[in-house]
């Protein structure tokens, strides 16, 4: 097993990645101060529910817990307000209080709702983050929860950090091949962002972690999941550093939500991106080649690296206006500088960003 | 004006309290750093929109602001998820950005509901409190925001401070005389918990408040802001000493979710909660003349003080099971001592409350 810490003072917190670490979770929600004598809930989805939560539940219960579930329907359509009313129904039927704890158990969906029911029940309850997909390696790092509006992705939420993140590789093994691949998609990303040994750790080692190899995942998690505490640790709120880890993000956002939430995979979308970003960058006066070695890399992985034609440029465009990342009518994008270091730069040209996203659907 | 200041740090913040102060709203917004290229949101209530909102929101685009305005129904049940959805629907479609603000104008629900929109809309953005009501003195100082689930009260919300409270006592002029009563209930209720003086203060001068004289509220909602604001410094997060607050509240949460939300107005359950308390206080040993003092107290304000005959015991014991002020199973009371002084209790026997209840029931 290894163990990262993300260093916010007193809210600080571990996350533990290895394999077979589900067996232990009595034993390490007690280390923690999560006790037996109030009730808790574990938030998971259909899918997760299936391979994994009698197990868990039956862990848990052996090990003296009293233990609540909501199961809620897979994919992006359950991080709605709606969804989060009939998980807190399932909080108050079962009398969780102040001292319990909101266990979610599953991908970044689950993370990110059952997030906001612990940021949001009772104003505040703790909070332990079970990721299952690669991809959540992300959204469970860094305290960020939330739902979505119909007209815009993440816009309901909170900032609520977790008491721990435990990370059992095992529970990857039963992903289907196209969440890996989208989930290698935003662990590549990590390295973008600022280790360029990292991305070409993750350029060999691509057989490998698509196979879903345990000693190759369990290291770029371990790496993944770093970048993500750094940039957290420095910047808890996103008051500037931490928008960083949004690359690929402004326009992956808003192909999701032209798609339909759930076409595109998140990691699909944020592949095209970062493809994106980088030709950004080369407007910018940067090197063409870092979009060549963005897009050759994301390839590997077999991640889409093209704007599905059929999408409209005018709707892509207008999605971006709804997005976070926005601020009194200047457009922010993360634009990387090179292969592992990227900038925030908050002047880049919406007429630029139009010819991109065009390109991006002429070719291939 | 007077003014008081809220003292949490970084997080401070000041209460502004006189009479014409929504004249200068503008100046003060500005003064706050909330400035003029990003959009605000006014959040208010039909009622209070029909006496302040024209005005209000002329005076600010004088000054330069552009303001969103949403307007709900009046009354409790604008407490819920679905309102606060076409809420942020408004917020995300007059474009407010993490600068913006959102501004309550109101009373104790539109300041909640408001302020949970400011948690949580892109995760947190800056928040004004308006209080348009006396009730709303108590609910507008603290950062407590939330709406309502069916099965309880307040139970999905956030700890969010304010940039500032703004009292002008000119908009409490318009106040029914019912809401007028039910406010000074609460108000009435800080002296309980702190301020013996203040309470005999209020004996004296209940006429001159119930008349809504302006000198009179002016003082009386500097001290009871002042009490609040005492409390919240010492305790943000309710860890222990805030909950001296919920005087009264235990008892009044229930009546008011058994009456149907509305139906006993809050002020009004809550007085009927503050003599159940200290009829509680008397099985625990302490003086009998506290109950009687407290019931004597609020009957001059033209307050109820006994549960109506029609409400059932059981449902009454049965909603306080929801209360989020239960905590693994153990009944906890915020208890008078003497006038003025309280203390929280873990170990009220629930054979006790029920008597209570029903005693409170059975007279009159």
């Amino acid at each position: 097993m290894k163990k990262l810490t993300v260093d916010l003072g007193e809210r600080s917190y571990p996350i533990y990645v290895g394999e077979g670490l589900l067996n232990d979770l009595a034993d390490t929600l007690g280390k923690h101060q999560i006790g037996t004598k109030s009730p808790h809930l574990i938030v998971t989805d259909e899918n997760v529910a299936e391979h994994y939560l009698e197990r868990v539940q039956s862990l848990l219960e052996a090990g003296g817990y009293r233990i609540a579930t909501a199961v809620v329907a897979a994919g992006e359509k359950s991080k709605s307000l709606a969804v989060l009313e009939e998980v807190i129904t399932v909080a108050l039927e079962a009398g969780l209080d102040r001292n319990s704890a909101v266990i979610a158990l599953g991908g970044g969906v689950v993370g990110d709702l059952a997030g906001f029911v612990a940021a949001s029940y009772m104003r505040g309850v703790r909070f332990v983050q079970i990721p299952t997909t690669i991809l959540a390696h992300d959204s469970s790092v860094g305290g960020k929860v939330a739902v979505n509006h119909r007209l815009a992705k993440n816009v309901i939420g909170a900032f609520h950090q977790p008491e721990f993140v435990l990370y059992d590789i095992a529970t990857l093994k039963s992903l289907p091949e196209r969440d890996a691949r989208a989930g290698l998609s935003e662990l590549v990303k990590e390295g973008f962002i600022l280790d360029r040994e990292f991305v070409y750790w993750c350029d060999t080692n691509a057989e490998r972690l698509l196979t879903l190899d345990s000693e190759a995942l369990q290291h770029a998690l371990y790496i993944g999941c770093g970048v993500k505490a750094k940039v957290v640790s420095e910047d808890e709120k996103e008051g500037g550093l931490r928008a960083i880890l949004n690359l690929g993000h402004t326009i992956g956002h808003a192909l999701e939500a032209v798609a339909g939430y759930g076409e595109l995979l998140h990691g699909e979308a944020i592949a095209i991106g970062m493809v994106g970003a980088a030709r950004l960058s080369a407007k910018l006066g940067n090197p063409e080649t870092i979009a060549a070695e963005t897009e050759r890399i994301l390839r590997k992985f077999g991640l889409p690296v093209r704007i599905p034609a059929h999408m409209d440029t005018d709707a892509i465009m207008s999605a971006m206006m709804h997005d976070k990342k926005f601020s009194e009518g200047n457009m922010v994008f993360i634009i990387p500088k090179a292969i592992g270091d990227v900038e925030i730069n908050k002047n880049v040209s919406s007429v630029w960003v139009k010819e991109v996203v065009e390109g991006l659907k002429r070719e291939d």
